[in-house]
């Protein structure tokens, strides 16, 4: 079974009426929906009303892959909270960072960049390419799926070189966008995923879920070990290289 | 000076009247003529009507940057021509291959791969976006620059995965394009440009000129050598280390 | 079952008689037979010296990972064996090279680079380093394992910049070489790995079986199809996409 | 000219006799005094002991290439400077981490991940092998150079992928390390580089100092500019993109 926990900010929900009428569960219930159906993946869920966001050491331990949603309140997450994140992917578990949270914590401490990108609420209609048919995180979609309207996001966007590029995204009013990127960081695998903007019910696409689904499946680490920095014995001495 | 040689293959230019009304100096021609402005290039030029493909050793040798046009006679460049290109960029040469040379021999040598891709002939327009703003070859260009009408290029593009994107292009009818990527093969540099079908006065644009431009500028070699396999002696053995 | 077909070039095996001591059964016979021995795998074996090297389309469809050790005949195996070889990648086979093989057709034409570097055989031990524990291909394999003695290989391998370097190598005599490297290209995984001169028995070696096992179970396709060059219809037509 | 600011630690040099032997004018003061000899070249220098480290938003707006070394006080630089430093290196400044700066918090937050290592004080001599011998920063090196002793450093370095890896090292106990990788981050790049223990005379080596001169041109920016996160217009609305 793959554990996995979706975090989710919860602050547009019980905030705004007309984005409680999208999610009424909230974007972190709807995607705990679609994934608890799944015979493989068990389902927990943390917000950020939740003591310590919801997040500890011991929780991170029993994850093997962690969804991360968040938008306006990015700062309200402890640092000490995303480096803890932060540090169970480099020992392995694996990340999926959702639409806005190309700007939380965990994301931006995990690829060093500051993440940045152009943006606009216009009601774009948003078409998703297929760059990597083979990859595991592809599987089932067909050349490419589309969105009747999401938020646009926009080049340059401030990240690392991705290990691959899986999606690349067109919108109706010019813009592309590399909207779904994967990244090795330590032991741990990174998943960005552009779609989910709170004013749309992005996350009841099929395309959408599957995509999900498929990453969820693809980061879940088959290895998890904390690599430290040990002074090493020789390997022609006697005893154990690491002591 | 930055010795360029611009080939192009000459078909359609001289094969059809609406062609040649777009290129009456040949694709070749209207290549050489804005990097013959340049203080510090010089420009000449070969086609597929040349002897050897106008393709020599000698010629590669005195070449820092080749540019490279082709599309329906791809299969009359001999394996040899296509072999002694791909040896001059593992030695250092640059070489930027524009458009449908996607599917040149020298290409897909050079990336291994079948270099397929979708397209279509639509009159879409392409809006090109900046992905690396900070990279010498997208110098000078706004965040994005439109062509009215192109060939539509769409993914998946089967190419490895680039050293670096450097552009991709958003059509009009929703397809996306990985438009500028960059790869280092041996000592030599090697830049894929998407724009420039035979039908559109493309390559009068001024940002495709500064592109172009800036990429001889970028893949000209610093340094160009042959590596070989040597049989070479243990560095703790006196003399040299090749022999 | 993952249908595994070891190709050896087994010249050295007959030609000479201290070759033929180490490896009886020939090289692709060693290999064969331990993989042989895993519950899911199956194993067929070809030489140069079967007809058409014992390589046919049909064969290759049949294959998921194709092994192949080559040596001082790689010039004797067909150019289109080895483009059937390099489309059956991109269609999505997984391959598998080993040491000499570097300078095998399949390999080169699926890299284009030459593929060159420097060797000696001067009985150097060799230890191998595994530069990233958490991959599935290093699974079982300490921080390092040792070689008594192999085939010195060297810097600077002409290859292009790899999506992953999972192992590198120390010589005794002072050389380092990049041992274990990995790629994909089309929809195929491609496995260089460097040990296994015919002189040693280093394909009894127990790391140096795990670690091909464990690479015949990674580059194992799970996606598998031709990815051709279609002109395709806008997506805003009537109809499917690709006509 | 290119601005250079030299930073270091200097403390084993104030508080070892020993250490104060090999590098009298400190580390930075040795640095400073090869590269001050270029003409194209001015420099500066900052340590722990300078107010506020010495760094300031104004110098570093002033300074094209930043250089680091840093060892047992990693945790005495601020926070807020560490990131005013990555911020001006994705803004395009350059930066050269050397040796034991691999866990300095500007390289840690950049990379993203822990920068861990093996490492051992055991008077290794120390092989430094040329894998990328077209690139600007290893020209006029030969095949391989040679440290008569140095600290091990081994793998696994638990950094990102490279954009590329330009020297690998071999230890004479064994070890390997790749001790020359480069990154692009944002519009800036940074290359750390592995020799420079403070205990050995690293930086007289002509090698170690044709390397930190020719990744000093290298990084250097031409281009340089924040690259922030606008709302911007659809293309088509009338005046500009971003606003």
């Amino acid at each position: 079974m793959i554990r996995v926990l979706v975090w989710n900010e919860y602050k547009h929900e019980q905030e705004s009426e007309k984005i409680a009428a999208v999610y009424p569960e909230g974007i972190h219930g709807a995607i705990a929906e679609f994934l608890g159906k799944e015979e493989d993946i068990t389902v927990r869920t943390a917000t950020l009303y939740d003591e310590n966001c919801g997040i500890t050491k011991e929780l991170l331990d029993e994850t093997d892959v962690l969804i991360w949603w968040s938008h306006i309140a990015q700062h309200l997450v402890p640092d000490e909270i995303a480096y803890m994140i932060r540090d169970a992917v480099l020992e392995g578990m694996g990340i999926i960072f959702l639409h806005s949270a190309h700007h939380s914590k965990p994301f931006r401490y995990l690829m060093g960049t500051s993440c940045n990108l152009t943006w606009r609420e216009s009601d774009d209609s948003e078409v998703l390419w297929v760059i990597d048919p083979a990859h595991p995180i592809t599987r089932g979609i067909d050349r490419y799926f589309t969105l009747p309207a999401e938020e646009t996001y926009g080049e340059p966007f401030v990240i690392p070189n991705p290990d691959k590029v899986l999606l690349i995204a067109n919108y109706s009013s010019g813009e592309v966008f590399r909207s779904g990127v994967l990244y090795e960081r330590g032991n741990g695998k990174v998943f960005y995923f552009q779609p989910g903007h709170e004013s749309y019910p992005t996350f009841r696409v099929p395309e959408v879920q599957t995509i999900i689904k498929n990453a969820v499946r693809f980061v879940a680490p088959t290895y998890r070990q904390v690599i430290t920095c040990p002074k090493v014995r020789k390997i022609t001495d006697d005893g154990p290289y690491l002591n």
